[in-house]
């Protein structure tokens, strides 16, 4: 069945079925003008991200429910690495007149059971009709206490980065669907594009690190890892001191690096969608940080440098002890003068 | 320019120097995963709207300012017919990556020219390449004291149906450009051109209304009078009469009519993109919200029809006394089955 066919009105109607609508201060959802809500904590975090057709999808490698997964975790991680708890969303759509009406309840259906594993609310949104391909827009209202906000410009000389996971997965994923004539292993191929389309949600891992008050700053690598590093160090106003042999590399990077003669720490490095967190951390208390994520979420936090007093200073020491310029080399859309090396 | 030269981070840059970002409650705006504020006010309202290129706009018939006024003004107007006050927007904009670098640098300076009138703080937004054409979503929050909230679900019987400034003008601008051949005075094709592509902003008459007390159910007609009253009809659980020979009808629409040899009421009825404000009040009152509005703003807010408590009749009452059903023959994205006589 095509949308054109049931109407702007019956759509929603079927879409508002599918999605919570129910949250802590909600007074109104869906159904006015706006959404009313009673927000509750100390303070509010706001955020907002696209997901589009052919740049951040490909509908023929995921499936219409991990496309919403996906385009609502986005959003969520951006709350969480600010140390806050997602409580509100909205959902834009524009679409083709003749898009299928199952794939977009699909869609929302796997929104909806994201939303339902965070207690996140859906209170508003927009469909349109749209000559070009689909689009969604998702905007995310979340509480932080004040004692716990995480703000890219905590980081400070002697600090420790840390690192969730392992990084690179997704991007290699999406370079083996570029690029099929790259010989590797199906189920390294399979396994590595999983983490692109499925990537792991790192919000009860945010959560204990917002909450043991030893992370001073955090990001979610969305960019890629040098470019959202560099955004702490540009606010914190401080360098910073990356090892390549300490960056978590999972042995299907590896696989995949040596199949194509690329350093995996490329692919470390510069690629997005990941949705890790990177933080930093005091030099003190950090270990015990790292032994309390492990226990409570079973997920690793690996330390791989050190936040500098050099302002100017972001190099990658490589593993003969030589030094490199850590260039801002992730992702970035319509690509124009790199200050890399 | 084209946006590819310069890249992405440079485009943010550009942008973030013209719009307003600093407002009450704004503890970090742009430059981190989230905006952080610190929402003031008993309830919070929220709302976005896309504006979609040759969906919502015509890049040849409006400014890029224009249409950038007009993408956050539909937001404004969600806000501000709930009795509320906007404080915060983010801006998501998606675009091929040869847009051009100073029509996107206008469309920014549009909105922010209308934020800075309203004191609205840019607090957050994305900017995507998109192989398809220029996706404008905005959403807004605003604040809103609990007692002077204005909900559709807010009409009772023997309420008043009020409407403000003349209806049916943008939809009248809107065929007169897809429709070249009309022989219509040039002068009056211009007028109401003018009204699609730069509508009456009714904050401060919102306000008024708000404040009064008097209102007791409010929307701003964006989807066509006819439809947005069925919408208060549906959430109140009442029925209305609508008079014909009451719409106020601008002499730029009837003349438009008079060309077309259709019947003004069409245009009144079913026309969205006008931005008035429809709204019920109480009976015993209502004239002294009149007189009040006049004074404070200048606009003419006309009586044109009343709620009743017979749920299921909508009814247009003609000139002639008979009555015909009122249907939502508003626009709609991908028509379907409409309900209409």
């Amino acid at each position: 069945m095509r949308v054109h066919e049931i109407g702007e009105f019956d759509l929603i109607h079927r879409l508002e079925k599918i999605i919570p609508k129910k949250g802590e201060g909600v007074v109104t959802g869906i159904g006015d003008d706006c959404a009313v809500l009673r927000m509750p904590g100390d303070l509010s975090l706001w955020t907002t991200d696209s997901t589009i057709e052919g740049v951040h999808f490909l509908p023929f490698l995921a499936t219409p429910e991990q496309i919403g997964r996906k385009a609502l975790l986005s959003n969520l991680s951006d709350i969480a690495s600010m140390g806050g708890t997602p409580l509100y969303a909205t959902i834009s759509l524009s679409m083709p007149s003749d898009a299928s009406v199952e794939w977009i309840e699909r869609l929302y259906e796997g929104i909806a059971e994201h939303a339902r594993k965070y207690s996140v609310a859906i209170v508003g949104g927009n469909t349109s009709m749209s000559p070009y391909g689909l689009r969604l827009d998702i905007s995310v209202l979340g509480k932080v206490p004040e004692s716990q906000i995480l703000m890219r410009s905590g980081a400070g000389s002697g600090d420790v980065v840390l690192v969730t996971g392992t990084i690179g997965d997704a991007f290699c994923g999406l370079e083996s669907v570029f690029n099929p004539t790259i010989t590797v292993d199906p189920e390294v191929r399979n396994t590595l594009i999983q983490r692109y389309i499925n990537p792991f949600s790192r919000l009860r891992e945010a959560r204990v690190i917002s909450e043991s008050g030893i992370a001073t700053a955090m990001i979610d690598i969305s960019d890629g890892l040098s470019s959202d590093l560099l955004h702490i160090c540009d606010s914190s106003g401080t360098g910073v001191e990356i090892y390549a042999s300490d960056l978590p590399i999972s042995d299907e990077v590896k696989s995949f690096s040596r199949s194509c003669g690329i350093n995996p720490c490329h692919y470390a490095l510069a690629g997005g969608d990941d949705y890790g967190l990177l933080l930093t951390a005091k030099q003190e208390t950090y270990e015990f940080l790292i032994q309390k994520v492990l226990e409570e979420t079973g997920t690793v936090l690996k330390k791989i440098g050190n936040i500098t007093d050099q302002k100017n200073s972001r190099s990658l020491v490589m593993p003969d002890g030589k030094s490199k310029v850590l260039g801002a080399d992730g992702w970035q859309h319509f690509p124009g003068v790199y200050s890399q090396e």
